[in-house]
């Protein structure tokens, strides 16, 4: 008999071709799944809210595995760190759940931080942790042009070409811009985001905060509904999944 | 005619021997040091208001080199920045200052940070910027032990054997521990420390914080004034250089 575990997962996106698994090179889900075979001998797939691309982080990604082997979630929790030791990728969290609680399928909203570190000289301790931007950004610009995005739009402008999502239409419950000395940090919340949303979004913002895009851009820029409008795409190692929404049980 | 800039640093000091310049190894001092020959042919000496250890972070570590050539300070901090783009040192203020401002001797105030994750899991977003402590650590306690040793004291308990000082007396101003989130982080200042102060009041409230050393053990260990008294010197990457403070001039 297996039992589902509910496992919060912290990482590091630098080293990762992503959380998916990939033919080419190291993911996210490879390393807890190849941590899990040596735990338990069992060849079990991971399942997971989000799938964050390489170099994005997590702060508490949920996923979930189903085990046959008879651990406690603390035991199994102790025993995937161990083996993950080499790779930044770290259990915070592990739990059993019902068999049809789905860490993807029953995930109700995903939230999102992206940081700019908003200076001139280069990053040393925040290497690969924010996006480094040297023109001075009005933050309280990036917020008030960020509410044209709120709610449910076509957000074919803010997508990838290679987004795999049946329609481009999704509602953005919050877009929030703020400066916090000299980091500019954007925080978002939605059910789901489209391939690249947030990092295409957070490009066009920062146009704004330099002040080469006026602020109702952003909302001409939706409106187009046409990716040829995008003016930016935000580099991925600013990008941070930060939480998982689910109903209560 | 030489002028004196007095530089703000900023750096990762994992991959340095330390802030001063050593035989064997990579330094902060050298670093700059290099990129100033490369900017101005000079072979200029930098001086720092501290001298961290490998593996110690800093903020905002101050510094000052006497240079000939004719630079403004924002065209002096873009260059060394860019001959320092391959090594996780950056220059994040620059400006001229007189002759006999010196960041070390004019120094009145140093303040550091140490940084405590205190949780089971491994670090992978903090890896080589925090203290990993899986004991559930009692801050209040730490905070409370921490005031015994708050004024002038002999500090021979809590310094390195190489300490070089003349004396182990210093003033400590302020020690505050305060719990955020999952971190625990201890703030503290004084006109200058000794070798491994810091480090060795971390490691000693630590042992309090986990529930092995009852509070008032620090003022004991303090009074002993011996260094087989101290429980425990904590680890170099969780220790940050925050502030250097001069005398308005």
């Amino acid at each position: 008999m297996t039992r589902r575990f509910a496992l919060t997962l912290e990482y590091d996106g630098t080293p990762f071709m992503g959380l998916q698994r990939q033919p080419h090179g190291p993911s996210v889900q490879q390393t807890v799944e190849d941590a899990a075979r040596a735990v338990t001998a069992e060849d079990a797939v991971m399942f997971a809210a989000g799938r964050t691309d390489s170099g994005v982080h997590a702060l508490a990604m949920r996923a979930h595995i189903d085990l046959q082997k008879d651990l406690t979630p603390f035991r199994l929790m102790e025993a995937l760190n161990y083996h993950m030791r080499t790779a930044p990728v770290a259990v915070t969290h592990c739990e059993t759940v019902p068999d049809d609680w789905h860490a993807r399928f029953s995930c109700t909203g995903r939230a999102y931080e992206y940081r700019i570190c908003n200076r001139r000289a280069p990053l040393t301790l925040e290497a690969d942790r924010a996006w480094l931007v040297p023109q001075e950004l009005d933050a309280e610009a990036m917020h008030r042009a960020a509410q044209a995005l709120v709610g449910q739009h076509d957000f074919t402008t803010f997508r990838s070409a290679h987004c795999q999502a049946a329609s481009p239409l999704k509602t953005l419950d919050s877009l929030d811009v703020s400066r916090e000395g000299q980091s500019v940090v954007i925080r978002t919340a939605a059910r789901s985001f489209l391939h690249h949303q947030v990092r295409s979004i957070v490009g066009c913002l920062a146009l704004v905060g330099m002040g080469r895009w006026r602020e109702r851009r952003i909302g001409d820029a939706l409106a187009a509904a046409d990716r040829n409008e995008l003016g930016l795409n935000a580099p991925p190692q600013g990008l941070y999944f930060v939480e998982a929404i689910y109903p209560e049980s």
